[in-house]
């Protein structure tokens, strides 16, 4: 490069992508922490897969796949085998799963925090790379196992300081969906891409309301909200009355939740044939004992399909195993509103919501709602085996839990001590700031015994240019800094050194500007020997804790 | 997906990409935050940039850089501008700050581990996809940073439990090299391109020998090793003079570099012109003061270029700083020989470097080698900026560092104490078990205030097929478990639990497969109250881990 005049580059990160700050990743470590900590207490280990999977593993799971390079991004090697980034941590997981078959423990429980990859149009909120935190059991083939997912996921909550009520994990059965859509008749092989058009649909009743639902499950929907306007989404096709019964059913679950209890453990009927689905349905207030109930109607219906009967079957085992395990309703509840978008998903499915209002873009008061999901994916393993693996999962959306905790308040973003700076007043002795500093950090990171001391101490020399010893000072108070450590020629000769409290000295500092202004303006400084520096600066940090606590 | 018959899909990783386990990624976990700590205390903080970057942004500065696709994955955006992948930490880094240069505090001081991508040819050892953990210092332009970030290194070396001895830091300036070029008559613009060449071909050196260095300097080499096999690399066409001259050097520095000396406080020379800095060369045992000496002559020769007179400047000022700060050159020791392969380094380039023997594919006893470098690029951020922005790092290879801390005995893999598993005797009573899981989950990772407990302890039910009770006690045997909880119909009747000791009962449960025969085995068992269960459990996890202690 040497002697090139290259030409100048823009600094820009990449749309749809984002830096992440110290503050950012430590509330996010500190968060993290806490659910791995549940997650171990579950006997979940960690595992990683790399970001790159064959493209033909990860397969075509993703809703809005028919955007160009199919939502996710792909590479095609030098042996043209294509590879994509992965966009979920739940595929990647099947494979490695299969590839590992033999020498894993079953069930195996695993969980993996990692960067998923999703080639969308970005927007406001809406990244390419993002995290996600899973937690998976694979070769569970019973219920239990997804009554567990959920049960963790409401102790995650709790553990990360959401209080009780402001979240629910809410719990359906993509079966009692197949049931309801075999019911409007929309069973068989033959319908299965419509079935898939139908669930997405109804999963985006939060992003564009019932009319826009409406619109997907007919003939389809304009972005824009008015024909012509946008791009256009092909919509299911189905007829006027298979749409007001999908649209009653889920327009009454969805607006009010209060009214679906989930059922106690002496409330739970002896299931058998026919209508007594319905019963499953009638545990609720207000009036839907009414057999003309949407609740009532979806019963009857639903005991004319044993895929759907199988799915209230589960839900009922699920809310027994929740309930006697002490998770009341207010922790997990069935909800017959929940889809969750992903195809691969074959039984219950979950969704963690948070309750409280958040104001949005538009100023409305909205309820802040999901923060992760999940659900059984007993086809996702077997795609690559002879035999079939089930498997249950749970995915926390990492960046979004973050903003509900901020919001909460309970986001640790603790504002951390700074370094002690050893501040450079002759360049020619950087040598003796530099041992200075190494003495003070070698000293305040030890314990008596020689092990290192539970928090760490920074301690830096200042290695900018050391010209304006003010900016030296505007440094240390920046970076938050407890104290600076100055020696002059003066102070070398007479073997002293000053030590700066910068808590007490902060009103002052901002108006100096050089040495000489400096020398008048002492608060907070003081004088001792060389040999006691350690001790001086020890005072200091001693002083300041004992006041922040 | 329902009904639709897909093809077998072949479970495995992509080429040259790897999984991780739990030991793994523990082992990594803990030094990771050894190394972590090591930077806070220095006044490191974290910062993180996505794995993408617009290309342009990245730049050029891999070696290799002839390959298809330039070493790098890159991917063209839907507005037609090119992202690849980051190949290394540090110019997305230099990206960053540009972008945010006006915020941030200078000099700006931060670390950050993560995963970079080579679009390589994948070989043993050599993965597409592995991760970094940096540190670098924006903003500085002195050389004593460059000393700090060499006397940071040492520290992480002996924090990672590596013996004083088995490692050093070596220290070179690309400015000596591109003195010793000059020297030989590659200097100017116009030899750019031909220095970079030399440069690499000595980087080389522990890779393909003298001979193979010998070929990069002169016409260019057949990676076969032998004329027409495998690929060709073209040379920089250096004559025999100046390869001689090149060779002469570095292999005397490379493979005797005892004989070579930090220089001591007392006796580091005063710096003048012309030929005193050969007195930088001769603090050296074993005849180097000789006059014929290779260090008497590249003395000589560097005294007339003033780039090699500023590399030597700034070699002994870091000599200094590190000295007086109490570092010998048992730890960090100056090595003309270090080249280090990127070709953004300005100044100061460093390598960490362990001493100890291992033995190689070949059978052969070798020095483990480098497992981290960096150096000064004060030319990578003021690419995106009009002023000069100062900066030095240094980087550690994650895995390869693990590797050695594992050839050590010094990776942390202690072997965790497995889940507590309550079996399934009866699956009617599935919610049962559960709730006894809860029990014990949450009275075994509570204190006594209700506070989390130091050290997680993991409580599970058995999730798989319950049919075969022997299945289960393989699965707690094989998860580590310290104790299993066990509750038939009989116990259930009579108010009972059974706590199963697998320490105590390991040698007999390998030979259990069924009901029967366990019910005669009752090695570690115990039968206690319903109420009594967790105070069990306690006692048999505080034997254990007394036994360990």
């Amino acid at each position: 490069m040497a002697g090139k005049k290259p030409k100048r580059v823009t600094a820009r990160v990449p749309r749809g992508f984002i830096d992440r700050d110290a503050s950012d990743l430590r509330a996010q470590d500190a968060m993290l922490a806490k659910i791995r900590r549940v997650y171990e207490t579950y006997g979940f280990e960690p595992v990683e897969t790399p970001v790159f999977e064959y493209t033909d593993a990860l397969g075509k799971f993703l809703p809005d796949a028919d955007r160009p390079n199919e939502g996710v991004f792909s590479i095609e090697d030098d042996d043209e085998q294509w590879m994509s980034l992965r966009y979920d941590l739940t595929a990647p997981l099947a494979r490695y799963v299969a590839e590992n078959y033999e020498t894993l423990p079953k069930p195996y429980r695993s969980y993996r925090a990692g960067y998923v990859f999703r080639n969308e149009k970005p927007g406001p909120g809406r990244f390419r790379q993002f995290m996600q935190f899973d937690a998976d059991i694979v070769g569970a083939p019973n219920v239990s196992a997804d009554a567990e997912m959920a049960m963790m996921m409401a102790d995650t909550m709790e553990a990360l300081g959401i209080p009780r009520g402001q979240y629910v994990i809410r719990v359906n059965n993509r079966k009692v969906l197949d049931g309801v859509l075999e019911a409007i008749g929309l069973g068989g092989d033959e319908n299965a891409g419509r079935r898939l058009t139908v669930l997405r649909a109804i999963d985006k009743l939060d992003k564009f309301g019932v009319e826009g639902v409406r619109l997907l499950l007919g003939e389809g929907r304009w972005d824009g909200g008015k024909e012509g306007e946008g791009d256009f989404t092909r919509g299911a096709g189905l007829d006027r009355r298979q749409r007001n019964w999908l649209i009653e059913m889920i327009s009454n679950f969805q607006f009010d939740a209060k009214k679906f209890r989930v059922v106690e453990k002496d409330d739970i009927p002896v299931i058998g044939k026919g209508g007594i689905v319905y019963e499953y349905d009638t545990v609720v207030e207000d009036g839907f004992d009414d057999p003309n109930s949407v609740s009532r109607r979806i019963g009857d219906r639903l005991a004319f399909s044993s895929t759907g009967m199988d799915g209230v079957r589960e839900l009922q085992s699920i809310s027994e195993y929740v309930t006697l395990a002490g998770y009341g309703s207010d922790r997990i509840r069935i909800d017959p509103s929940v889809v969750r978008g992903l195809e691969y998903y074959t039984g219950p499915v979950f969704e963690a919501e948070l309750l409280f209002d958040v104001t949005n873009e538009k100023g409305q008061k909205v309820q802040f709602g999901s923060v992760g999901g999940g659900g059984r994916y007993d086809g996702l393993v077997s795609r690559f085996m002879s035999q079939p693996v089930p498997a249950t999962g749970f995915s926390i959306g990492v960046s979004r839990l973050m903003t509900a905790l901020k919001n909460l308040g309970r986001l640790e973003t603790s504002e951390r001590t700074g370094p002690v700076v050893v501040t450079v007043m002759d360049r020619d002795r950087m040598a003796d700031y530099q041992a200075m500093a190494t003495t003070l950090r070698k000293a305040l990171n030890t314990d008596e015994n020689g092990n290192p001391v539970a928090v760490p101490v920074p301690v830096e020399v200042f290695q900018g240019n050391p010209k304006q010893f003010g900016k030296q000072l505007q440094y240390a108070d920046r970076r938050n800094a407890p104290c600076v450590v100055i020696q002059g020629g003066d102070e070398k000769a007479a073997g002293k050194v000053q030590v700066k409290d910068l808590a007490l000295g902060k009103e002052l500092s901002a108006q100096i500007t050089d040495n000489a202004e400096w020398r008048e303006a002492r608060a907070g400084q003081e004088m001792v020997d060389e040999a006691d520096m350690v001790a001086a600066v020890r005072a200091i940090l001693a002083r300041q804790s004992g006041e922040r606590g």
